[in-house]
């Protein structure tokens, strides 16, 4: 029998003690107990990201893998890549501190005052005489607008229970469908919902106050599932390789849910029970995800995925323990066009735009619709989340301390941060600067060679110099390459130039700091459409807060949903051949 | 602390050891280990009904009342009412035999080919292809007649799991409004369903080929909850008087479902995963126990119950586990008309006819249902269960043995028993007419009054005489009133006069053996209406059948149920008048 090690974890939040047996992998016992990092190869050893500091007990020697990526300095501290560790002894180590994630919060929000998606509603109900006889629930839908809706047996005892005792003054919660909840006539007559943004890296989410409209919280988080890889495919190839990956995605990201409402309920002082409605928008995968419905088909030609239509249940159906809410799952597309880009789409209002409109969403993949209120496309394209600040070797999310812009004047660069916080990594819109300026500087010719050395250094951080590489650049280049080739593969089929784009909005948390100059000067984007780029920051989140606030806005989703028409690149020719020439620079 | 006692219980099917503490009630232990009496009082020590045979060990001094019960070689036997013996020694005792209860089987019943409830149908989806990229779930409802359904998770996720392996090809059962399965398309394309009668003291089963509309088996068992009380009012004391009683007597209910689901597909040789529906029906009070609704508020005035739709739902969320079926709850109508009588009036068919017709359901309670196309009255009278064979002393219902005809010519007394079975007691129709022919033979008068004597003498048993007595000619005489006054009633509200009536439908095991000229000769129904007397059997189960095999039967459930004028006779003036008239035979 192997020998049991006892190890000590000393955590940002939690610190744990750890038993495990001798040999096993220090990245996956850490994932296991909730120690999360931003991996984006899973722990494949690949990505140089889960940076643990030993304080005592030996380990095993250090790889030649680490001795390329950390300093001296750095590894006399301790430090190592916990998935090149095996524990041969007890140890006490240091996981550094998780930065929460930055998120939008987008302006205020209207109510739906006409046709809000869900109604609190005080009802005093006729008592019952013998000469009325009604059943309770027949006065309540005899009473309620819109009459009779379907009802779970456990409301229907709440209603029996409280009716007598509150005067037959109940307040009930309902949305054109279900009834959501009752409570005794004497509650406060207040309503909260949640919209939730669920992206490949980062999780947003807005507690709004339903009656009112407006945003009363918000909260983000890494998306927890990251520790099983940065990208959607790395997931669901977890879940080819274990027969339990499925499960485990699915109770990893409802149990972030539950922690998220909390947080949320607690931020603004409410109990989570007063939570009745929550939206949910993510990308195809992480929706199947949520909903605990394979995903392989969704990795693979045809990817053909389970199930991409809008989708109302119980929080309770969904494993949810904090409230029991109704959740609206916004519908997807495809396989590659989520309901994300729904909820983008919805926010941008491009759908009933007279124009030409293009929405490019650059997460993990890139997303691009094109179109009017007469007919949208949309395509993805395989951009890879270089945008994201992942498989970029000092890459981060939009987290506090993350690079976001970089100058390089006189070959003296400048650097501002997220938060002024001091650095600890390059995001999304400090990539793209990057690559721009070294163009600019001649640090990189057209084609994305280096013309001098290997990387470029961008700021101290505190485990080191924060760098820009050659492979980082290359990384952008593929980027840029698979975007722009899209639009122009769109723009074809359309019979429309860049020209005819009257709008172009940037979703997601790098189109809101890009710099616009960049993105036309590596050629992300056609140089005439400069004036017309609208950053609309987390469109996903802010779709999923109007379609929280009004059955109309929802309705349009399914609308909008319905009527995309999607555009497989992987089969295109005309792609192949864009995508060759996008790449100089 | 007490002694702890051992008994060792002999059972009919099963027997047990049980331990128990000094002092303890017999009945009591009884009724917690799963032996089932009949008791009408529900072991208040009153009926009588609860007798066990002690075969060793010394129980405590036998009662007064059980002196005044039981004869002297019965108590010699050790026959002892168990709601009388309190536990102070080791006992071995015998339960007597529980006799399966008599249902009837109705006739053949026709599948409804144009608008069946629920279908199974065997659909081959388009595989996926990279210029067909549509969700599984979009293909299915694509396909789908009617298009999309409602659909759990579960389901979506059987359907990704297995679509690819059988070659796109499943079968899928639906009803209007939901998926109920998903199978691979190589299962065989049949379908069942099960129709419940939950009666008060009996529960009918019957198994439907839903394609055919065969009945293809049937069971019928006592009501497990007949412990707790022969009546609704006694099993809803209980749940007052016990903060638990409400789950207790939900969860007796939906495990007995439970054993008759597995009993019926075994009889048929299925897996009940084959059964995809189940029709329910009952009186108000029952349905609410199914649904673990309180019922507090149906035994005092005014008598308004929680929940009188009709209430569809997976059987999984009833606490079923043999099925997850998808479960109709047929609509009852008030506290007091029950499911099982708009089904009644579902299968005769008095709903839909130009004349007027009366349907009387003898019942634990007594249910008459007065009209014709043009519209419907109900009422209910509290007629007592003395036509279910409760509240006489000698009473059963309508189990294998209930004397169910009697006859008396020259003093001489002789009478038939169902299944030609050797005596156990005497069924509602017997009772009825030992009334009449106790008339007829100047054994009572017109009063009620027994002429000579306190009890006539009916049947050897093998535990002692049968008897009629002179309190069981009250409670018949209490009865029969009661009903006769509410026909008076309605006709009276109705401006009718009996001989309006075209047809008179008597509902339930009581009245397809009733003798209809006992029925006239005590009062019970107007002689003038002898000639159109119609016993319909059990025309709730055949109603809950008629309901699971056609979409628009179940429909017409719900517009019976929401057309009917249902008549308080407690607060009426008229009916107390007419109660008192009545009482004369």
């Amino acid at each position: 029998m192997k020998e049991i090690r006892t190890l000590n974890i000393l955590g940002d939040v939690t610190s744990k003690v750890v038993r495990c047996q001798d040999g096993e992998n220090l990245y996956r016992i850490l994932a296991d107990n909730g120690f999360e990092f931003s991996a984006p190869c899973g722990g494949k050893g690949l990505c140089g990201k889960c940076l643990v500091k030993i304080l005592s007990g030996n380990a095993n020697p250090v790889s030649e893998y680490e001795k390329s990526l950390l300093s001296a300095q750095q590894l006399s501290e301790g430090w190592r890549l916990s998935c090149h560790v095996s524990v041969s002894a007890d140890l006490t180590l240091e996981v550094p501190q998780k930065n929460e994630a930055f998120i939008l919060t987008s302006g205020e929000f209207d109510a739906d005052a006409e046709e809000p998606l869900i109604v609190k509603e005080h009802i005093a109900l006729d008592p019952p005489t013998l000469t009325d006889q009604r059943a309770l629930l027949n006065r309540l839908f005899d009473t309620l607008p819109g009459g009779q809706r379907r009802i779970s047996l456990d409301l229907v005892r709440k209603l029996s229970q409280i009716a007598e005792g509150s005067n037959y003054e109940v307040n009930v919660v309902y949305d054109r469908e279900d009834i959501i909840a009752i409570e005794p006539g004497s509650c406060p007559i207040r309503a909260f919902g949640v919209a939730l943004d669920i992206g490949t890296t980062t999780i947003a989410a807005y507690l709004a106050d339903l009656q009112s409209g407006q945003i009363v919280a918000t909260h983000g988080e890494i998306n927890a599932q990251s520790r099983y890889g940065a990208d959607v495919i790395s997931r669901i190839g977890y879940t080819i390789e274990n027969p339990e990956g499925t499960a485990v995605l699915n109770r990893l990201v409802i149990s972030q849910i539950d922690g998220i409402i909390s947080k949320l309920a607690s931020k603004h002082n409410i109990d989570p029970s007063e939570i009745y409605g929550i939206t949910i928008v993510g990308n195809t995968t992480i929706r199947h995800f949520v909903e605990g419905l394979e995903t392989s088909s969704i990795a693979s030609a045809p990817f053909a995925p389970a199930h991409t239509f809008g989708y109302s249940t119980f929080a309770k159906k969904l494993g949810l323990t904090t409230t029991n809410a109704k959740c609206y799952l916004l519908p997807c597309v495809s396989a590659y066009i989520g309901s994300d880009i729904v909820a983008g789409i919805l926010a941008s209002n491009m759908h009933k735009s007279e124009n030409l409109s293009l929405l490019v969403d650059l997460g993990t993949n890139g997303e691009i619709v094109l179109g009017s209120k007469r007919g949208l496309y949309a395509c993805s394209t395989a951009a890879g989340p270089a945008f994201e600040g992942a498989n970029i070797k000092h890459g981060v999310g939009s987290v506090t301390g993350a690079i976001d812009s970089i100058k390089i004047e006189n070959g003296a660069v400048s650097y501002t941060t997220i938060g002024n916080q001091p650095p600890c990594g390059i995001c999304g819109s400090g990539v793209l600067d990057s690559v721009a300026q070294m163009l600019d500087n001649g640090i990189i010719d057209e084609t994305g060679r280096m013309v001098t050395g290997t990387e470029l250094v961008i700021a101290q951080g505190q485990q080191g110099d924060i760098t820009f590489t050659a492979q980082d650049v290359r990384q952008v280049q593929l980027a840029k390459a698979a975007i722009a080739a899209g639009v122009r593969v769109m723009l074809k089929r359309m019979k429309k130039s860049p020209g005819d784009i009257e709008k172009v909005y940037l979703a997601g948390g790098f189109g809101s700091y890009l710099n616009k100059m960049s993105a036309v000067k590596i050629g992300l984007l056609p140089e005439i459409l400069y004036d017309n780029i609208l950053s609309i920051g987390n469109s996903a989140g802010a779709g999923a807060v109007k379609a929280l606030l009004s059955q109309r806005h929802k309705d349009q989703c399914d609308e909008i949903a319905s009527s995309i028409d999607y555009i497989e690149l992987s089969n295109s020719a005309d792609f192949t051949e864009e995508f060759t020439e996008c790449m100089i620079f």
